[in-house]
């Protein structure tokens, strides 16, 4: 006989293949729910299940929204020129941990990666320059991350958009807050000493 | 504004409540699901609720099973005199995978703790004094696991049964296969030292 009965091995396989989850952590998982009780299996089945089924994209943003246009595209004390372009809605989480920025996202779903055949016309890019269109945004902000694939996309849009008269500006590298200038990689330190500032 | 969207959240809350998953791998975990097709996600809710609802205690042993008594304890070649104790149902699990083990086995569900204030009366002891009342069991192997609780427990219940005239039998301490003696803790060396076999 298998070593698992099939309820507990459907529910391994199945927790198995979420990202960072190894067949060990599965399994410690799986027996861990079937020892909890029915109402709260119930209440985190129900809390996947309708987490996924009453989250959409925001039209506007393309960030995650339960309704649309989601809350920040329709405040208007937000709407103060300034969008500030991510790759997913989680960086707009991060984003708004931050609580500095009071201006709107435009979420592109991704970043041109010609590795992975992932090319401009992927990603939001072209919602991107159908929302600049009508002049009310005065900046554009790339916070797309530090990596290969954003830095490019970062370029290639801030290409497209610099003919449009519209200011086009790139969050700061430079060393993390907290973090030692020794351990610091030389790319980062390089980035740090370019991007100083008079104090 | 709070930076997840309240189904997000309440997603992440409760992802957060299983073992081993802070709120940043709650969070990783809640934007994937969110992320995939929607059937999949049904999948795997379906499978955490079913998972739970269709797992039960068997009767006889104690293990998660669908149908009752269990397959093992049904299984009359399983009925040879050997009764091996564990703490809990994973137990049973890892001593199936040895394939070593033609026997039945007896789920205490608990180990005995003072500190936890989990006494005698809180594990399946008096179920297993039940079960060994008919004589058809020769030997009891405590299979409990080589701490504190589990050498405690393994005690208590060999002292209830020797005078029963059951043969009982506690699983062998000693150096894990492939490991290095020189980082061997001295208790395990000693108990393997004791536990020394000719050759």
């Amino acid at each position: 006989m298998s070593d698992m009965i099939e309820p507990i091995a459907r529910m391994v396989n199945q927790l198995a293949r979420l990202p960072g989850v190894g067949r060990k952590t599965a399994q410690r998982l799986a027996y861990h729910i079937v020892s909890l009780p029915e109402d709260q299996v119930r209440e985190l089945a129900a809390a996947i299940f309708n987490g996924k089924k009453q989250v959409h994209f925001c039209s506007v943003c393309g960030n995650y929204t339960t309704e649309d246009p989601c809350p920040i595209c329709r405040d208007d004390d937000r709407k103060n020129g300034l969008l500030c372009v991510v790759r997913d809605p989680r960086d707009v989480m991060a984003m708004e941990r931050m609580q500095d920025f009071r201006g709107q996202y435009h979420v592109l779903h991704g970043v041109i990666s010609p590795m992975q055949g992932i090319g401009p016309d992927d990603i939001r890019i072209r919602e991107l320059m159908q929302r600049l269109a009508d002049g009310s945004i005065e900046e554009v902000i790339l916070a797309t991350n530090p990596d290969v694939e954003g830095e490019a996309t970062a370029s290639y849009i801030a290409r497209l958009i610099k003919p449009m008269g519209i200011r086009v500006t790139r969050i700061a590298h430079g060393i993390p807050v907290g973090a030692d200038l020794e351990y610091t990689d030389e790319v980062t330190l390089s980035k740090a000493f370019q991007g100083r500032s008079e104090i």
